[in-house]
């Protein structure tokens, strides 16, 4: 496989970090490659927004730091307007379409989703809305298996959590599968 | 300050990346400090050992990788026997006196303490063993204040958790001070 590399980026509160920790777990436990999942603090974080990297690949990943990403996630119009520059030319850009307005002035494939919506609207539950934006980025593009993804899902959650958690992976790859 | 280079490890459940994201959010939100913090996921991981590393530092950090930790910390014998050889020399291994037995064979500070047992016999809470094991590193060393990783589990927890979390915190400050 090409070697994927996604940044996470959103505000605090969304499960950002968790979701990228999710899919790293998911890659390397689950599907046999290599992950690499990193955070950095720098100033950009103490004015609010958070950005979670992640390096999936069939060989080993020496340097964990994502420079442009294939495929960027951006949850807030603050983490869109500060890291939609740094996308790889002719990557993915999934932004949340109830909290983004994208501008589409850089070279990729914007989709926007409702998925903040669809998780309050169907499931009442917007703690699981990090787990929605997986779905959709698996309904998008063949990362991970579905399967494993649970698997890393099953690992970290307690049972009680899971019904709801696997009820917005669902949704989400179902709305990422319409915009393919 | 020096930049500070940590390897947390241990299995998975111990909390080990929690507690390495708390402490570089401690850092970074609440000292005005820059971190960076990172989990790679290889065939180890397939094993069970879970490795997480933080770098905390007055200036950008470029290079996420913890090579060799100032301060180790080993939550299982196998994280030890794994890990125990790359503690930079004059480092501070910190262990967990339940589940490590340690061989001091390496150029360090070793420190072994019952965190695992005060936290079931004195807060009958296995969970927040994580939390216990930063409390004790922040007695043994000064690597942030106790304020700013209180922030940072505020920012992080539910309201309902903070209380167990900070009794952790304060049990493994004591135990880490006694240490000192």
């Amino acid at each position: 496989m090409e070697t994927k590399r996604l940044v996470f980026s959103g505000s605090g509160g969304q499960g950002v970090i968790t979701a990228a920790i999710i899919l790293a777990e998911a890659a390397a436990l689950f599907e046999g490659l290599e992950a690499v999942q990193s955070q950095s603090y720098g100033p950009e974080a103490r004015g609010g927004a958070t950005r979670s990297d992640v390096i999936i690949s069939n060989r080993p990943v020496h340097y964990p730091k994502v420079g442009e990403p294939n495929i960027l996630v951006c949850l807030t119009q603050e983490a869109y307007n500060r890291y939609s520059g740094i996308i790889r030319p002719g990557g993915l850009l999934l932004a949340d379409s109830r909290h983004v307005q994208t501008r589409r002035n850089v070279d990729a494939r914007h989709v926007s989703l409702p998925m903040y919506k669809e998780v309050v609207n169907r499931l009442a539950q917007p703690v699981v809305f990090n787990i929605c934006v997986l779905g959709a980025l698996l309904g998008l593009t063949e990362l991970v298996h579905v399967a494993a993804l649970m698997s890393s899902l099953e690992k970290r959650l307690p049972p009680r959590l899971l019904p709801v958690n696997r009820q917005a992976l669902e949704l989400g790859l179902e709305l990422g599968k319409a915009a393919v």
